[in-house]
């Protein structure tokens, strides 16, 4: 297999960006991106997005999108994973380099959440669960991950005082991060009384609808040594899916998905846990980012929790998770979060990140999920 | 760039099928491909559809369909380039298991027209236009093509007489194959005189909206050696993309998508149009097939149809053009089209297409069209 590394990146500010198209996002995106990579085109273009066929009445999404930012007449197309399309398309970005199909390409993710203009926001984001036993029957994200959480707090004992670290320290890395959504800082005692939205998960645990667009350039070896001085290597990538109902799988304090993908990735990386120094990982909700800590190997089944409230995977600490503030906190444009997510953890082991710094970081990981745990990919960059 | 074949092909009969849901259309051809291929199980699925976040409000259709077909965790992800779905699920395939990340990897196409729950079938699948400038001034792709159709006719002097030779051939040989959706024949007479939907386009230039699913499995050299006798290989891939919006365009006689993607294909498998025995080319109007060999090189511009009228293309011509019925009364599934194509390509190259078979057929070639020829796969195979 060909060896394949990010040589370049671009992103949007994340929000509710009543003003901007989805089409004007990605083009900002992708310009910075291709100037980032020295201003050399992409040869094709992979665009994860979960909601533009509901809420812009938009597909055949590659081509539009490469018509619009005039990108040339180059191979486009989506690809949809729900809310970890962002991720997929860089598995499918990956495969195209490293099969020799194209010697530089983008990944690229883009969506714009408000502002819809035929159906709602959440309806929209619903069809990624199950139609007939999930959505039909009024199942939302939020309920499936409060399902989740309230399983998780019982099965280990978990006081909710416990959870409500992680969006206290999300909120603080997003108030560094220029690009973030939610740039305010939150107290303990502010989470603990915000509102129950599916008990026991209340607002301050749930990341914002947001709007935003990044791409990363991806390059096979020769082509990236010629662009840069700080390609960053793509060293494992790894995916799995996992039944899409909740209610049929064997355990709800597990992603099963994100164990089988950080198996693929970590062997592919020939690394383990330890040698991680930053993760950006998919905390939707609070839940999912301190069961994800888990799943990988950063902690032992049930102690997520206890451990980051006593200060691991805090700053200082090895792995750092989320310094860009995390969904949670930094937003989450739902297919194009994979994409930032792995932007960032480029962006850290580059130095050049513009929030919160993992100080000499030279392995990262960045976990992107789709539906509640259902599709997951897994990405290892190294320096 | 590793060597990948065709080992598997699976499908379901194409018709209105109010009875079958998309994931039961997915597991039948699922499961028939898997069977085909020595019951060798797909270490990953990628799955092409276009409309079922619209008609069936379903998204994540990766992990859904992987789910309840019950290929186990494996990674599974859709790819959406409107109709051409199932070409560009193909490519994106294919660079799986060239890349190496999979050995034996599954392309599939799914697609459930009818029966639609929340939204017309003509609406969902006019997303595929330009949703500004196209769509939201009525623009179905009826009328899109034909203006195209209108604009050759004038520009080359070309009589509708000649333009109703293409669905009576294909109404003949999809007379013949036994899951084809338009199984009965038509006159030239009955061409003529069918009912004008768009001037000049008749209803009998146009596909019907079908439901159906079908799958092809591929494998690297190894792996196909052990599975097969009759390996067809994937000698060469293109893909290509124009301006969505159609009055953007230099030309409208001429899809350049379909120039680019077929030379890059042709390049690849080291072959010229000459070489082709059977093709399977986009027709989801009359017109588009007759451009389609004028763009592939199989006729000069502006001759194909008088060409077709009097003999060439047809069965014992060589090339001989779709023998399937093609979209026109094969069927058109949109997202599982492409699949379709290909899976044809192979069973006329192995000799066991189950219906009008182009004898001794070495070489074949696939065309699929996402939107109207904004999105184009070329896919070459070889015996």
């Amino acid at each position: 297999m060909r060896k394949v590394y990010v040589v370049g990146v671009g992103y949007t500010k994340i929000g509710r960006l009543y003003h901007r198209s989805l089409k004007d996002l990605f083009a900002e995106a992708a310009w910075k991106a291709i100037e980032d990579a020295g201003n050399n085109m992409p040869q094709a273009l992979v665009v994860g997005n979960e909601t533009s066929s509901s809420l812009q009445d938009q597909d055949n999404l590659g081509a539009y999108l490469a018509d619009y930012a005039g990108l040339g007449r180059i191979p486009a197309f989506k690809v949809e994973a729900a809310c970890g399309s962002g991720g997929a398309a860089f598995y499918t970005a990956y495969a195209l380099v490293a099969s020799g199909l194209a010697d530089i390409v983008m990944a690229a993710g883009v969506e714009k959440l408000s502002d819809a203009r035929s159906s709602g926001t959440t309806s929209a984001l619903a069809k990624a669960a199950e139609a007939d036993y999930e959505a039909f029957y009024g199942a939302s994200f939020t309920s499936i991950n409060a399902l989740i959480m309230h399983y998780y707090m019982h099965k280990y004992n978990i006081d909710y005082e416990y959870l409500a670290e992680w969006p206290v320290a999300m909120h603080e890395y997003a108030s560094k991060n220029p690009y973030a959504h939610l740039r305010f800082k939150v107290t303990k005692e502010k989470v603990l009384s915000s509102r129950i939205i599916a008990y026991p998960l209340r607002l301050l645990d749930a990341s914002p609808i947001s709007d935003g667009a990044a791409a990363v350039i991806l390059a096979s070896e020769d082509v990236a040594r010629k662009i840069t001085d700080t390609p960053i290597r793509v060293a494992g990538v790894g995916m799995s899916t996992d039944h899409i109902y909740v209610a049929a799988r064997e355990k709800l304090d597990t992603l099963v998905a994100t164990i089988k993908a950080g198996e693929q990735a970590f062997k592919m990386a020939k690394m383990e846990p330890k040698d991680m120094d930053v993760l950006e990982l998919h905390d939707a909700f609070s839940i999912l980012g301190l069961i994800s800590l888990e799943d990988l190997g950063f902690a032992e089944k049930g102690k997520a929790a206890k451990l980051f409230s006593n200060g691991a995977f805090h700053l200082g600490d090895k792995p750092t998770v989320n310094p860009s503030g995390g969904l949670k906190a930094r937003g989450h444009p739902v297919g194009a979060t994979g994409i930032y997510q792995i932007m960032e953890i480029a962006m850290q082991l580059r130095g050049d990140f513009p929030g919160v710094r993992v100080s000499n970081a030279e392995k990262g990981l960045a976990q992107s999920i789709g539906g509640a745990g259902t599709t997951i990919t897994i990405t290892i960059l190294s320096r």
